[in-house]
Order: structure tokens, then C-alpha cells, then sequence
């Protein structure tokens, strides 16, 4: 087996033939097979054609779109293997990432001081930053992650150096210059509001400079979390992103700690605000907007959803986060009811998997742990189908990132976003053919689409993710 | 990349070489690096030497041993790689594995009869169940399981072909025909408590028939759980028990419904038992022994666990089912404290996973979820540490199968049950040797000991299992 990621451009004409399986609503997946999608050199998906083969699509399909017959590639899957959009991480550290897996009996404020804050500031060496950028960019590609809204660190040189290996690697991306001035050691913080505004300002620049219509890369305003910023560093922070209408990203209400010292740093007499809640904090500081991206939201109140939902503020739903460093159990359902919309994230290294699929299985199963402690012990409602969770580390995870009208799903006018599926099948001996071919998801062949589908969302891995596309350019294969 | 599992003999003596990881105490892992581990031709650890190369090992090991250099194969883990002792998967439903990953929202009773029951009477189709159990074996021996504690069906044959296959593979096993005369559907079910146990006896012959010392196999008395079981079957079962000393397998107290099917079905004034808890039905039909492996134990009552206790019977806690199936979240923590024995069990289909190490990151994961509604909302007594769940996946699991004496730790005298385990080592351009090499375990050079434990418990997959042996037999080789 080897693993290919290609740098380069690749603008050829794309013809895409087999089953595609999308989100069609948030409790339903739709299937198509023998299908056919048209791909042009920009990326853009220009024709979805069902009940349609090679031979038709060449009869029809091209004609149609004025193309040569040699003027296109043409990408079968293969029985079995079906495309699905590209997973679209909301919130990961991708400076944080050679700690995944790390984080003895600590919870979150421990853990920032004990493994967290150490390696962010020795990423300032860029050498180092090099290797664990280049290594989680390749990984997360590797999972299907299409889209990545990184956190990098304080520095602006080394996450420079994210957004060009993104760019380069071809990794859609938000890359966030980390803000953060107060209650951070005196080894990694900045020395005032106005340096770290300037500093957000430089690496913006930068990303202005690699790619001027922010197609690929897009920067984000990334004030750490509501404690490790003074209140006038939120505030210009708030008026920054009112200035250059750039996305927003940042925590929210993770742990009870935390929560109680946000209460004590912030009281309603130094911002303003009507009460001392998390979300009236951001709001005070003009930091909840419809671009803003709120990872974790475990612990929100009543009053607070109300607010997130009424500024249209996204949450990023963290999982295998919430569970590993103990936060809480985060109540998707609830968050949905009220129109709020939410994405996966991998949240690394608070979550220890680079997958997003891995963190669709734990909202999932986390969403069964909500269950247990609603309604008396078993609400149904509140359980997540693995039709919803994939919703939410494709469409919802693209809403999250401002990104709906472009990637997600399959239809003309969006970009071709997406990752080849393939299963194991296992064969009469018991055996499968490559053995590895199918990580951990074995097929006996009497399963329906549903089904191969969850056993995908509950046992695959980066095995099974055999190429990965963005705007059409190959980035990944194993073959 | 090439699997191969070897079948036959492999009677030569072993000398192994380099670090060795195993469990010292419930909390404690010991390192031992640069030693030397002799095992005989019949399995058996003879030597452990801290501080020994290879060389020292030829000068010093071999002579006392009194064996000649050319007697001994010699099996070197590489810098980073470590030996670890094989896992034990005290829960498993050999039988429904096909359905790994399929639940749709259903809970223990309506996934019975929607999804297992089917699935489980269609193994008596002799080609279907060699292939089945062929891949649950290879699928488990992959992910380091050196020892599994199997349920099949109610089929004589292909329970006792799942025996015969575990021998020829070499894996460790407990293999129980599947016992259930009552609230089961007609198509899948014992006629009559006699039939059962004529069927269970029948499949006990077999075993010692094919390994008369029962060493690598063994029959394990397995009534399916009480409420498919009529009082008179329990009881002969118990009896059954009492007349062999086997050991017995069967589930409590796992799903609220359930728990009130069995308080129904067995009043006290038919089972002559105290009361009508669940564990008090298995103790009136003598079924609750020191060699009981009770799955699950989610909602145990203090006087249940107490009994329990007192009995001296093993719990198997199987995380991933009871999350995926919304059982609940077993109290493993409480369970300890009371002096009962726990091994984690993958509980394959209720189980989603077919890896004891994932079974081990999941009961880390549930434990905080237990200290989420304990002592007010966040008990650090509660939480599992990575140290205590391997405990759990190695000599937890000894104990709960009977098999403490021979395997779980590298001393002198245990059997060699053993995986080696190597991680992926990130270069300096974020790349890694073979890529796919180690997984998702990315090491960057920099990690401790404990935290490469820690990466490896979290991320780790069976890409991380190099190779596995059974007393000493290699049974499991990536290459």
C-alpha cells in the first residue's frame, strides 16, 4: 500500500461514475447509484445525471457540456465503493497535534498549563512547526477532512507557514493566529491588546498575499477563549471582525471551571452586558455574529442558546474532546431545536482522533449518554442516527464554516469536495482480498446501502477513505 | 503489506529481546527495556532478564537454560516497539458479527429479534458459519485478542466448528453453545430443557475431544441470559455447572426493560430466591459461581453487587455496546471498589468494534461519563485511567476467564499470550516510513514511555499489532 498527496495543480475535466451517497436532509441520506457527475476545471460540479453509465454519459452527458470525448478523466468507483462529500472539521488545534492521546486524569485548565500551552510555544521553531503541520495536514487529508478550521499558536511566522502548507497541499482551510493576553505564562502570551491585534492583522496579510480571493484559504479571527483574553482585546477583536467581515472562531462554556471563572473575570459592570453569561460576554464584545464558530457549547444555559441562536452564532460539537478531558456531554438534540446550527470537530488534541468520522461515531454514542440523563433515563429524542451525525460532518460542518453554498453535497453549482469510499468484502474462506483493504469494515454481502453505510460510520478508518478531491483536485490516495 | 496467520505447530524455543510493557497493579504499568524474555517449546515463560542483550542473553541466558545456540529463534522488537501481553475479550458473540455496526435506534429487546436472532439462526447453514467464524477469529487474533470468551448459537455443529477453528488458528478460547427454551422465536430456540442440555453436553464432548486437556480450548456453560431461559433450564444448567466445574458465561443487568422482563418472569416465590433481583435469579439456580462471567452490570443494586461479591463471580464490562445499544454506563469504578474481578468485553454485535483496545479507550471515555452524574457532577474517583484499562484488557481478563495462573504478565512461569506493538515514528517532513505503518500513532521523538502507552490506547488500531503468539506459537504477522 502506498499513500500518494499530489501538490500541484490538477485542472483536468473530471467525469465521476458509480454510487454517490449525500445528505439530503438532516435525518435522511440520499443514494444514488449508476450515477454520473461532471466536474469542469474550476472544481465545480456541472452535472449530476442519475441512472446514467459510461456509454450514456459520453452519448449525453458530454455533448451536452461541449466536451471532448479525451478531454476529460474519467473515475469509476467500484462496485461497492460509493463517493461522499468531504468531512469538514469545524474546530481542531493543529498545533496541538503531536499531544492527541496525551492527557493523564487532567481536565481542561490543568491541561492547558501541564501539555498544551509548552508545545504551542515551542512551535515558534520552524523546523518543528514544519513537521506537525505538514504531518497533521496529511493525516486529517487522509481521513477525508476536506476542510479544516486549524487554530494555529501566538506566532505569525509559523501559521504563515500553516496556511501556505494548506495551500500547497490543497487542503481547504480557516487558519486563526491564536489571540491571547492575560492568564497565559509569560512564555506564550501577547504583551498587549494592540500587539495582538497587529499581529492577527500581519498573518491575514499573509494569507491576502497567498491567495487574494480567499478560494482555498481563508484566515479567522481567533480570540483563544473568553479568559485568556482582556476585555479590550475582545473588543477589538469584535471590531476587527466587523471591519473585514471575517469569520469568527473561539470556545465556549466547556467545563464549569472554566465557566465560573469567565463569571468572575467578566462581571456585567466592565462589559456592559446584561448579565455575566459566557455568550454575553462574546456578544458584549461584538464577538457573536452569524460567521462565528463556537466549539463546545457543553454547558450553555436556557438564556444563553437563546442569545447564540438569535446572533446565528454556529457551534462546533467536539465529542471525543468532551468526553477524554471530561467536559460534559454536550445536547446536540437541544442545540438543534432551537435552529442552531452545529458541525464535528475533532478538536485535537483536547480529542484525540484526527477523524471526523471518529467524532460522528462519538456524537453518536455520546448522544446515548445525553439520553440516559434526560426525560427520566431513555429519551429517544435525544439519541443522534448516524444519517444525522454524517449531516453534521458534512452540511452542518459547512454551514458552520460559511461554506453551504459551495461544498457539502452533490448538486451543480456546488465544488467537488469529496472522498471514494470503498469496504472490505469478505470472501467464502473468511478471508478479504488485501486484507487491509477494508480496515475494520467487513462486508458479507447481504447488507443494504443503510447498513454498509453504518457499518462505515462505526468501524472505518483512513483504510477506508481511498481518495480524497478538493475543487477537484486530487489530494490524497492509498493505493 | 501481507497478513499472514499461520496454522500447525510452532514448536521452537523462543528468546525475545528488547522492551516489554505488562501490568504490574491495577494503576501501575511496569517498562522493562533492554531485557530478555526465554519461552520453552511448549509455550512457557522461563526466563526474564532486566538488562540483557543479545549477546549477554547467548553468554548468561541460554547456558543456565541449558540451551544451544541453535535451539532458539530470536524475535527482537525494534527501538519504540514494545512487547505487550495479548489481550483477553472476556464478552463475544462469535456469531453475530456480520452485524457489527447495525442497530439502527433499537435498544437490547427489539434489537434481539430485529437484527441478532435472524442473523444467528441462519449460521446453521454449515458454509456460512466457516466463514463467519473464520473472520471473527482472524478479525480478533489482528487486533492482539489472544483469548476470547465466545458465544456461539444454538447449533451444535458449527458451535463445535468455531472450537475447531479456534484451534487451528491458535487462539485461546471459551466456546459456549448458546442455551435459551423460552421467549425466543419459534424458528430460533431449544425445545425443551433437556434438549438443551443434551445439545450443551454434546458440545462439551466435542471440545474434549479435539483438546482433551482443555488447554487452548474450553467449554463454557452458557445460558443466554434469564429471560430466555425457563427456571427449570437454569437450574439444570447450574447443576450442569456444579458437575463439571466449567466455567459459565451468560448477561445481567443490562437494559432497564430487561431488568423488569426477569423481575417478572421470576418472582421469588417460583425460584425460592430472597428476592426477585436479577443476580439473586442466577444464585437460586446456582449459576452464580466463582467461574461465572457475568456481561454487563450496568444497573446492579448494592445488594445485587454484594452478592455478586460474596459468590466471587467476574464481571465483563463491554463499554461500546453499552453506549451503542444505550444500555447505560457501567460503574466500574464501584464494581472494583467492591472486590469484583472486571475485564472488558467488545460484546461483538452489541459491540460495534472487534478491538479489546478499543473496548479499553471506550471504558476510559464511559468512566468520565459515570463521574458526570457522581458526587455532583464530576468525581475524579470515578475516571479509569489508561494504566487501569489495560489492567482490565490483560490480567482482568485473565481472572475473569479462570485464567490468571498462565496468562496477562511476563513471569517466569506464565504462558507467552503476547503482542508486539509498534507505532509510526514522524519524520522531519511530517512523513512516516511505510506510512501506513503506525496507524494513527504518531510518535514525534520526544514522547515518554507512559505517553507513548497513552497515544497508543487512544489512536491505536490493529495496524499497531505487528504480531501476536499463543503460548508461545505465532498465530498473527503483519508484514
Amino acid at each position: 500500500m502506498r499513500i500518494v498527496q499530489r501538490n500541484g495543480p490538477d485542472a483536468r475535466r473530471k467525469l465521476f461514475l458509480g454510487s454517490f451517497v449525500h445528505c439530503k436532509a438532516l435525518d435522511e441520506l440520499e443514494y444514488l447509484h449508476n450515477a454520473a457527475v461532471a466536474v469542469d476545471k474550476e472544481g465545480t460540479i456541472v452535472a449530476v445525471e442519475r441512472e446514467c453509465d459510461e456509454v450514456r454519459a459520453r452519448e449525453t452527458v458530454l455533448p451536452r457540456l461541449g466536451w471532448g470525448e479525451d478531454e476529460v478523466e474519467v473515475v469509476k468507483a467500484r462496485e461497492g465503493q460509493f463517493f461522499f462529500p468531504g468531512f469538514i472539521d469545524t474546530h481542531l488545534h493543529a498545533s496541538q497535534y503531536p499531544n492527541v492521546g496525551i492527557f493523564g486524569k487532567s481536565t481542561l485548565l490543568d491541561w492547558l498549563n501541564t501539555y498544551t500551552f509548552p508545545l504551542e510555544a515551542s512551535l515558534a521553531d520552524p523546523a518543528r512547526a514544519r513537521q506537525v503541520y505538514a504531518r497533521v495536514i496529511r493525516k486529517t487529508l487522509s481521513h477525508g477532512t476536506t476542510c479544516a478550521a486549524y487554530y494555529a499558536t501566538i506566532d505569525v511566522p509559523s501559521t504563515n507557514l500553516l496556511a501556505d502548507l494548506c495551500l500547497a497541499a490543497g487542503q481547504r482551510a480557516l487558519v486563526g493566529r491564536v489571540c491571547m493576553d492575560q492568564l497565559s505564562p509569560d512564555y506564550y502570551r501577547d504583551a498587549t491588546p494592540e500587539s495582538s491585534l497587529a499581529y492577527t492583522r500581519a498573518s491575514i496579510a499573509h494569507i491576502r498575499t497567498i491567495d487574494p480571493s480567499l478560494s482555498l484559504i481563508r484566515p479567522i479571527i481567533t480570540p483563544r477563549f473568553a479568559p485568556s483574553c482582556s476585555l479590550p482585546l475582545l473588543r477589538q477583536l469584535g471590531a476587527l471582525a466587523q471591519e473585514t467581515r471575517l469569520p469568527i472562531q473561539t470556545h465556549i462554556s466547556e467545563n464549569p471551571s472554566e465557566i465560573a471563572l469567565v463569571q468572575q473575570l467578566f462581571p456585567p459592570s466592565a462589559t456592559g452586558a446584561p448579565d455575566n453569561s459566557y455568550a454575553s460576554v462574546y456578544d458584549a464584545a461584538g464577538l457573536l455574529t452569524e460567521r462565528t464558530i463556537l466549539a463546545h457549547a457543553v454547558h450553555l444555559t436556557d438564556a444563553e442558546a437563546d442569545l447564540v441562536a438569535a446572533r446565528g452564532a454556529k457551534i462546533s460539537h467536539c465529542p471525543c474532546s468532551n468526553s477524554a478531558l471530561a467536559s460534559g456531554a454536550a445536547r446536540v438534540r437541544w442545540l438543534l431545536d432551537r435552529g442552531i446550527v452545529c458541525g464535528l470537530g475533532t478538536d485535537m488534541s483536547g480529542g484525540f482522533s484526527p477523524s471526523v468520522l471518529e467524532a460522528a461515531r462519538h456524537a453518536v454514542l455520546v448522544s446515548r449518554h445525553v439520553s440516559f440523563t434526560t426525560a427520566g433515563g431513555n429519551s429517544e429524542r435525544e439519541k443522534l442516527s448516524v444519517e444525522e451525525v454524517l449531516f453534521l460532518a458534512t452540511r452542518g460542518g459547512a454551514e458552520v464554516v460559511g461554506l453551504e453554498g459551495r461544498v457539502g453535497k452533490f448538486e451543480v453549482g456546488m465544488e467537488w469536495d469529496a472522498q471514494l469510499v470503498g469496504l472490505g468484502v469478505v470472501g467464502e474462506d473468511g478471508g478479504v482480498g488485501g486484507e487491509d483493504e477494508g480496515g475494520n469494515v467487513d462486508v458479507f454481502g447481504w447488507e443494504s446501502w443503510p447498513d454498509r453505510v453504518a457499518k462505515w460510520v462505526y468501524n472505518g478508518d483512513d483504510r477506508n477513505t481511498k481518495r480524497v478531491w478538493v475543487r477537484g483536485r486530487l489530494v490524497h490516495e492509498r493505493r
